[in-house]
């Protein structure tokens, strides 16, 4: 009896940017778990297709046990506790029962990514190995075929959801700048790289690694954004210092 | 005749983390180019074994030509310039004559990837595809099995070549910090931490994915670190917001 969580990371979108890893663990694992966001005002906890199921869905073989977590997708930091505690109680369970449990993560499992409420509810008292994953930042970044840091350069990561003023302080610095989370937040996140001069070279991001991908100049993003999109500004170019 | 140029990530070091795209491309490219690290003092350009390529190494089949670009380590950001326009230069013949390349990095293509000195020179005139890969970074948080941003945090990427002080201010505001090429930097990136009074959670991890990975709080770090070792300061638990 000693099975083995697995947060497995099966990257942006595109299943062909599963890692061998990733694809190995999911064919082996008799139990998935993974979140599945919870349709708003439901009470009977009625929920959406899950993202990182979709995207494992071709590499998933045989009969599997799947737990779904839901989870209302809203920005509040306290939400969703008390279904990760569950889902974790159940995880644990199979665990104790010698069945491995991989946790399927959209993009790295590390990197703002669900798995982590599990892992910080669970460790210590169980195996746990992280598969990592292809991030939604690299997955951006190849999409706009665009070069974000080399050589002394350095690149700040940062969720729109942060309140005008913290986010123009934890970008101001940074040769680099990746704004996850955007949505809603694209106005407020024109006017911050207006103001720090740094909206010139910004790119905006949608469905990176997906058919519907899209890449725009951050002056012709659409007024209306998805959740997973994202703004990226890289390093000044020649700036290899 | 309109052959294309791929920047693969071939991800951190363990061959399984390469993804199945990743594979793909390498299977069908009759060419692959990557940087061998050029031993110093050689006038001859005599190199060491390349990294990328032999995390690429199984998943290569049939005949390739190959293009080994030979680059100094050193940190002068202008080191390799002429190297890098030689070698640009043999994958665009390559590409003319309709023969596709893909060019191997490790981690993933445009983050710190060398990949970002060939694109740089043969975009606008050649079709060019990122394949992304599995970061240093993801796989670096994965071997210590630490959350590193979650919800409303942010995380600074950031080389320890850089001098101390615009070291210390790069990463002063981040909830998270990922130092890179540690390496000889070691005892700068503590000094900096500890006046920040971030060392206490600091990681140190090197080789991560690999068979001799190690992973140490960074006060029991060795003394000579090599040049791919990281340091990894995860986000206040808690702190989700």
């Amino acid at each position: 009896m000693s099975a083995t969580l697995y947060g497995v990371g099966v990257g942006p979108g595109d299943p062909e940017l599963l890692t061998l890893k990733a694809v190995k663990v999911l064919a082996a694992v008799p139990v998935i778990a993974y979140v599945a966001p919870r349709v708003d005002g439901e009470v009977d906890g009625k929920v959406a297709p899950s993202l990182a199921r979709a995207i494992a869905a071709p590499h998933l073989q045989g009969a599997k046990t799947e737990i779904t977590i839901a989870i209302a997708m809203r920005e509040d930091p306290g939400s969703g506790q008390l279904e990760y505690d569950r889902a974790a109680a159940v995880i644990a369970d199979h665990l104790a029962a010698g069945r491995d449990v991989a946790m399927l993560c959209e993009g790295d499992p590390l990197l703002y990514g669900s798995f982590m409420y599990v892992l910080e509810r669970l460790r210590g008292d169980h195996k746990i190995i992280t598969v990592p994953g292809v991030s939604a930042l690299s997955a951006a970044a190849a999409q706009a075929g665009v070069a974000m840091v080399s050589r002394r350069q350095s690149l700040m990561l940062v969720p729109a959801t942060l309140d005008e003023g913290p986010l123009e302080a934890k970008i101001k610095i940074a040769d680099a700048i990746a704004v996850f989370k955007v949505g809603r937040h694209l106005d407020k996140v024109r006017r911050v790289l207006g103001r720090l001069g740094r909206d010139g070279d910004a790119i905006y991001i949608e469905n990176a690694s997906l058919a519907d991908a899209k890449v725009t100049a951050l002056s012709d993003a659409p007024g209306a954004a998805p959740y997973f999109s994202m703004v990226l500004v890289p390093a000044p170019s020649g700036d290899s210092e």
